[in-house]
């Protein structure tokens, strides 16, 4: 059962000594969310930091303005803890005893599997960003979004919205966005610090990987793999094989994308997307795994190359 | 000087055979704002229909619903020809006779270069999209926005603001998009249309282009061509490798992205991007081409190998 705006506010502007907790490994949306909240927190007088256990990523760093810290003890006694975008403290487990010994807790997401885990709660699944609910939550409170804050919150809901154009984005999103140009944003900039920030190695791997691309099913199944090898030739890492199962998605008749990652020699991770009519959900079960209808994962016990033959087999069983 | 949105919807109203001119080779833009103004000058009673003189892009082809001819007589005699998104019949050059032999003109254009050409003009650079004046013309005639139009008007926006992340993307852009929702569009339905039917051969040349990536002056320049025989061996067109330099420049640390065509063997084309301080309309000049600050090109009548060497030096010593 959320908490109101109203009530989580008061609570907020009662306290003086306030730590921010994005989820590990921080996304648009985490980083926006907190960089926004921060600012403005300290616009109002407030000691707050965005307490973090890992390093913020490249292309998100432009968001913080001297908000982020490691150190717990950074502004002495903590009064109140926000947890941001995540909604358990397995989100944050370097920091969970951190944030437990507050003397108050919030949490602040958009998660559908969020429980009501903090003293005050406001959890919203139809909210396309927590961003959104920052952006309540500051006007809640009164408090003034400045060029920066804007910024901040463009940052979070443009990337959790797949830049507006994935099924979360509502009209009270563009409500949104159009009132943080009011405040002078220059969304484009924050659009060229996000995207346009890539290693190159990210490109090589990617034209590595659309090499190895095969069909199946007349064109309706994509297949595409990675191997220690290719990463070890181009210097890329793991994460930057991110994107490419959507771009085999992209493909005109592609029903199901797929995309093998060699963990090691005997093991190898698939994922898989579908753009219409197959579960692959179902697919990635018979495989020990699991997922949504839409977007599935599965480990094989298998060299990558055995593991492509199997789960092609698989995918034209499903398609036939 | 432009007229109203007032005195141009009057003049439509008060016509019954109204034919639309998008420009050559549509793209959302021109064929989202074309689709909307037909339908609903349909839904008020007039006989419209939207000439064209070339096939629609596979990708736009859901937005026509039987509004597209390549018969200009299909409603008889032409009382009024709208020229949408652009600026001169160049744009239109075998429907040009057709257009000028219509009773009244009118031109409907946000293309800085646009001169009043037509009895009636509306033209505003500084709208993002011509959707946004088509929205505001719709609305000025008195008429209802239904789905359709609204995903119409939406393809026509997401498409020429880079899906809201280019610096023509204004408050305005998303109070629109917003109002569209409310008249219930699946704006993810009509994103995966647009931007979910590549054919796999883009996919292919993209992989053999990067393949070909390399960088000089420190990472700050990055470089790639494309061979006619790559075309051949992928089965891919030239104008399946735009968005290739986008993809240069997306590299960290890239200041200027330059990607070479092979258009004959001794003619190369070579396009520009720059990230932030270099004037590639200067590097382009000096090569007898020409462009924008951030986007230029020229011809260099050399094979493409040494055209690279050529182009190579030249940032090489702009960048100095």
């Amino acid at each position: 059962m959320n908490n109101s705006f109203q009530e989580i506010g008061n609570v907020i502007l009662s306290c003086n000594n306030i730590l921010l907790y994005p989820h590990l490994n921080m996304d648009g949306d985490a980083m926006g969310s907190s960089a926004a909240l921060c600012r403005a927190l300290r616009n109002a007088g407030k000691n707050c930091y965005i307490l973090i256990e890992d390093k913020v990523a490249d292309n998100l760093a432009f968001l913080d303005e001297g908000y982020c810290t490691a150190d717990a003890g950074i502004i002495g006694e903590v009064e109140l803890s926000i947890c941001i975008d995540c909604g358990d403290d397995t989100r944050f487990p370097a920091r969970a005893e951190a944030f437990h010994s507050s003397k108050l807790t919030v949490c602040i997401d958009h998660h559908r599997t969020t429980k009501d885990f903090c003293d005050y709660n406001y959890v919203d699944p139809g909210a396309a960003a927590t961003g959104q609910l920052i952006y309540h939550l500051i006007k809640t409170m009164g408090l003034q979004i400045d060029q920066k804050i804007g910024e901040a919150l463009f940052a979070a809901i443009t990337t959790d919205t797949g830049n507006f154009q994935y099924s979360n984005t509502t009209e009270e999103t563009h409500r949104i966005v159009a009132e943080l140009y009011s405040y002078g944003i220059d969304a484009n900039r924050v659009s060229i610090e996000i995207y346009e920030n890539n290693r190159i190695q990210r490109l090589k791997i990617t034209s590595r990987i659309l090499a190895t691309l095969q069909t199946v099913s007349d064109g309706r199944c994509a297949i595409c793999y990675v191997t220690q090898d290719m990463l070890d030739e181009t210097g890329a890492l793991m994460e930057e094989t991110e994107g490419v199962v959507q771009q085999l998605r992209g493909i005109s008749g592609v029903e199901v994308a797929v995309f093998l990652k060699e963990k090691d020699k005997n093991t190898t991770k698939v994922s898989m997307r579908s753009k219409s009519c197959v579960d692959v959900a179902e697919i990635a079960a018979s495989l020990g795994g699991g997922g949504h209808i839409r977007a599935a994962g599965a480990t094989i016990e298998k060299p990558v190359l055995e593991s492509l033959e199997i789960i092609k087999n698989k995918i034209i069983e499903s398609l036939e």
